[in-house]
């Protein structure tokens, strides 16, 4: 069974009382390991009034013990949700374990306990200096995020055809079998037979022959680079390529052309989380890619609103997430 | 009942097919007036081995006849379309009718015919020298567009406080009680309690605070003088809003969130319809708001590929454009 480590996150959200409620399925599906100190897990336990499960397996000196205040931005909190997430990929790097996945932090926390980084995401590029690829979704449909937290105005001049090439060529390394460490993308509802990953267009209507914008002219030229470099035998028209052409976005997400495509590769942000968010949000996860090491996340906050509230949380993101990584 | 002109778009296409087998449910919800001449409905109802159903009203004159060419681009046919069109605006205009639905035109036929206009709503704004606003959805959800057929890089220079002041105020009034001619929004839903709409940001994380991204500030200017100027006792935080403050653009179409609203205001495009049509793409429709007229399309096209070949065709659009007027 998989070794995963779990980074708990902040402490004054809901975390905790995902990893203790969902100990004993999480079992079943991996054998985990909780990067939180003993003495801290007591004090949430007592504090949610969840027992802690027999086999909690977790690890000391992860930061100092604070106080948790439910709901509340501290320094405090954010330094030990920082810790324990450094603590999982240390072990993830060191192959301590095969795998981690992250439970929510609050950014503002961070910030306050001096953290540079503004996510996981942003961290994991910066400890193993690698171009990590944002994937979310859930079995039914992944998007991967070309450029991801960057104003709407920017989007249009970030499109070039060797950043994109580029990403084309991570990506399909990441999800294909050649990249060993990832999910087996080709096996998974078509055996033996390869599947075509859609990529989004940038201007609606995919710019109408460049009448409502050029920037899927450069698309076009980078999906062009990547399916001739994936397979240098590839014939345009003849071929089952790697990538689609350039997509039109607002079609691209019907149900009709869903049947197509399992995994999409969007410009930006909201153009492939608004339509996936509107089908699958609560299943829904986040997987960093293109690293030496697999991190898989749950898609959602730390909901101060509700943490230690006795309130029933939903655990299918969380298992998701636990769920890829076998 | 009601009347409506009904144009049949282009007839190498799919919506006679729609006219002819839809008539007998079209005519118990309206009186519907189709702008074709007779002698080329018996030319489409013989290629289709469909007969003319009784009672089929149609008007002579429309535009020259033609030989109908299943699935191809000709400006005869392009000409024919936009002859039908202008006919059912008339009869909207000059009151012989309550409404107007379009069935779908090709754009390309439009061209070759010599007409100026990219399309319906374009031609309307032409026609009535006013600010259609162009709205899709159906009746779970109903998105109207700010900007529309621009390309991504010019959206965010289009936010200014004027304009979408003045889109809030007119979208406000077209689909409320006052305008008289359009649906009566308020009492839809919830009787005599008003509801609030939606209103997108424009960047992810509706820019998170500033980070990524300021032209919330300007939306969120432009929410107040609307909110405000349709309520002059409009107390902030105390009073339920006719518009929202700007949303989260990838949660605005989660499910939770969708329950509080039917109407939304998208910033562009793809904003608004990539969600729309992920979640309803059959059933939607196309409405132009803020003119003199009523006028409500399919959101679908001219189908070619299927066009006189005996294809089920799905009838929800044209059904739902048709009873968005009543």
């Amino acid at each position: 069974m998989k070794k995963v480590a779990i980074s708990v996150g902040d402490l004054n959200g809901i975390g905790v009382q995902l990893a203790l409620q969902n100990h004993k399925i999480i079992s079943t599906i991996v054998n985990p390991i909780y990067c939180i100190d003993k003495e801290m897990l007591k004090q949430a336990s007592k504090k949610l009034q969840i027992d802690i499960p027999n086999n909690f397996q977790t690890i000391e000196y992860i930061a100092p013990y604070f106080k948790i205040e439910a709901g509340l931005v501290t320094k405090e909190s954010g330094a030990y949700a920082f810790a324990s997430f450094e603590k999982a990929v240390e072990l993830a790097r060191d192959k301590e374990v095969d795998a981690m996945t992250t439970l929510p932090i609050h950014k503002k926390a961070w910030e306050l306990a001096g953290i540079k980084y503004k996510g996981h995401t942003d961290a994991l590029r910066d400890f193993f200096d690698a171009e990590a690829i944002m994937m979310l979704g859930c079995e039914q449909m992944y998007v991967a995020l070309f450029t991801e937290h960057i104003p709407l105005r920017a989007v249009a001049d970030s499109i070039n055809e060797k950043d994109l090439t580029r990403f084309l060529l991570d990506f399909y390394a990441s999800i294909s079998h050649s990249s060993g460490t990832q999910l087996d993308f080709f096996s998974k509802s078509q055996p033996m037979s390869p599947r075509t990953i859609a990529v989004l267009g940038l201007n609606p209507h995919a710019g109408d022959d460049g009448v409502l914008g050029d920037e899927e002219t450069i698309i076009q030229e980078a999906i062009d680079n990547a399916n001739i470099s994936i397979n240098p035998c590839y014939r345009r028209g003849e071929d089952t390529p790697t990538y689609s052409n350039p997509l039109v976005p607002d079609v691209a997400f019907t149900s009709n052309v869903r049947k197509h495509y399992t995994h999409y590769v969007a410009m930006y942000h909201d153009q492939g989380l608004a339509p996936l968010k509107a089908l699958y949000f609560d299943e829904g996860i986040n997987v960093s890619l293109n690293l030496p090491i697999l991190r898989t996340s749950v898609d959602h906050g730390t909901a101060f609103d509700i943490a230690y509230r006795g309130v029933k949380l939903s655990n299918l993101s969380y298992i998701n997430a636990v769920k890829y990584i076998v």
